[in-house]
């Protein structure tokens, strides 16, 4: 499984890589490094692109030992499960990306998928997992988009499993929730982690239908959005929506925290997530009746954007 | 104590907001707020000004049942003595403030002084302590300047106790240090936590004092720096330099941490620290020689700005 995840992103980052450039006209900065722990990983940056503000598409492949501590961030809700005072030896392969469109009308999207191994003294794997997920962060609320974003996703799940959609949906309203501002980050999406409810062979083939739903779930948003009018107004508002991401991310976010807490963790990879620009206006009011509030406005009540079966 | 430290901090709020008008040109925004568990404050904001980018000045006085959690995060080092297994009886009344200028020239400032309480039952105070201290975060080094600080600084502690300035200074450098960035979050100034090595008078009389000789540490250098010329990439770098001020508050301030996890707390109080703008540029490199450069080496090494007696 470790050597089939690690093809499957690194041929993931390279089509997701292509696909922006070839939307953007400017090319990613890759990066490939090694870790001096055990493992390696590329991180592709487009900065300031004609359509992109900021996209980052990493992967990495890392073992070694991990402080139990870090076991336990990177679980949602087994640390308790690995018996082990010390460290424990781990195997991680992932892929991560966050892409921050130019124009306030195109969203921000987030899409993460990772296989995690706990590994006995004999290394072979003493317990496994999957995660991930992929979730939609807009200014402005475009109905047909949300609705066309998780639809995407939903026919993926179901092909698996006609439980998941509905389960990693709502899940994903609870992980990407700004519990200091009482709302959620953006529109949603699907997310989960600690999977291994199936045998590994069939999760994977999940995990690979929905990251290979990636272009098809976003590109034909940013595609109909970035060319649209917008007033340096609705560059602000996506500006403040922006510093809402920050908050997320640094003060939230259990990937970031597990990063920022790591000593010797590759800090420019772990926040590429972080936009080019962000804004924090003090008492900042939406109109009364505005676009700005309808977006306020769902993500203080998420909605259910495709009928649950 | 309770009723001194009130009238203190009101009447050092309502001189800075005087002073930094004055400077400006543009009035702050006061809002005074009442808290339903206990206690009351005032914000006074000023955002996107003639000189000052955001400044914030707070104060807040506020009492109630504090969660044994929550009083460890208020707390450097002794919240194992308080012995209590429910929510503990608090008063706490204190200042903060944050002034981020528009010339990158100017550095941004920060100040915070506090006295606390935890209660006995009948109400007497059954511990107590004063923290606090004031900072300088610039993007552009000016060796007077810091010098200048400092001394304003060492100056007010040697009136109490010639051993305050060099423990305050190393604390400063210590508590303001951007772990995930190995490096300080600016040139220092003097940093403490629960003081009560004195008698309270007396520990009071030395936070009115620091409290007072803000103006005169802060407001002769914004004076010097706020005209000069700058260009667009002196700007950038501002931002950027932004960006690290909103990971330390979000990431790493207990002050910050503590608010954001109280449920029902005034976000807009304790995030009105956040500048009005800020920047992430991946794998940013500054160039060999520059000026840029000399901030960031003086922020990896941290220098006696004065010698310590």
């Amino acid at each position: 499984m470790r050597l089939r995840m690690e093809a499957f992103v690194k041929g993931l980052q390279n089509r997701i890589v292509n696909d922006i450039e070839q939307i953007d006209g400017k090319q990613f900065t890759r990066t490939a490094w090694e870790r001096a722990e055990g493992g390696e990983g590329i991180t592709c940056v487009l900065q300031d692109g004609n359509v992109f503000e900021k996209a980052g598409v990493g992967i990495s492949i890392v073992y070694g030992q991990l402080p139990k501590a870090a076991v336990e961030q990177m679980r949602h809700n087994r640390g308790k499960d690995i018996s082990a005072d010390g460290p424990v030896p781990f195997f991680a392969a992932g892929i991560s990306l966050v892409i921050h469109p130019h124009n306030p009308n195109a969203p921000t999207v987030h899409l993460n998928y990772r296989y995690f191994e706990i590994e006995n003294p004999d290394g072979t794997p003493k317990m496994w997992w999957f995660g991930g997920g992929s979730d939609l962060t807009p200014s402005y609320l475009y109905e047909e988009d949300a609705i066309h974003f998780h639809q995407v996703l939903k026919d993926g799940c179901d092909k698996y499993d006609k439980k998941y959609y509905g389960q990693f949906k709502q899940w994903c309203d609870k992980y990407f929730f700004i519990k200091h501002r009482g709302e959620a980050r953006g529109l949603g999406g699907i997310f989960f982690d600690d999977l291994d409810d199936k045998p590994a062979d069939e999760i994977f083939n999940f995990i690979k239908e929905m990251g290979n739903r990636f272009s098809l779930s976003y590109i034909p948003i940013v595609k109909k959005r970035m060319n649209m009018k917008f007033t340096p107004e609705m560059k602000e508002w996506q500006q403040i929506r922006r510093g809402r991401y920050v908050e997320f991310n640094l003060v939230w976010d259990r990937g970031t925290k597990f990063g920022l807490e790591t000593p010797g963790a590759r800090i420019e990879a772990i926040l590429m997530s972080l936009p080019l620009t962000s804004r924090w206006e003090y008492m900042k009011e939406v109109e009364e009746g505005s676009r700005e509030q309808d977006l306020e406005e769902v993500l203080k009540n998420p909605r259910d954007w495709i009928p649950l079966d």
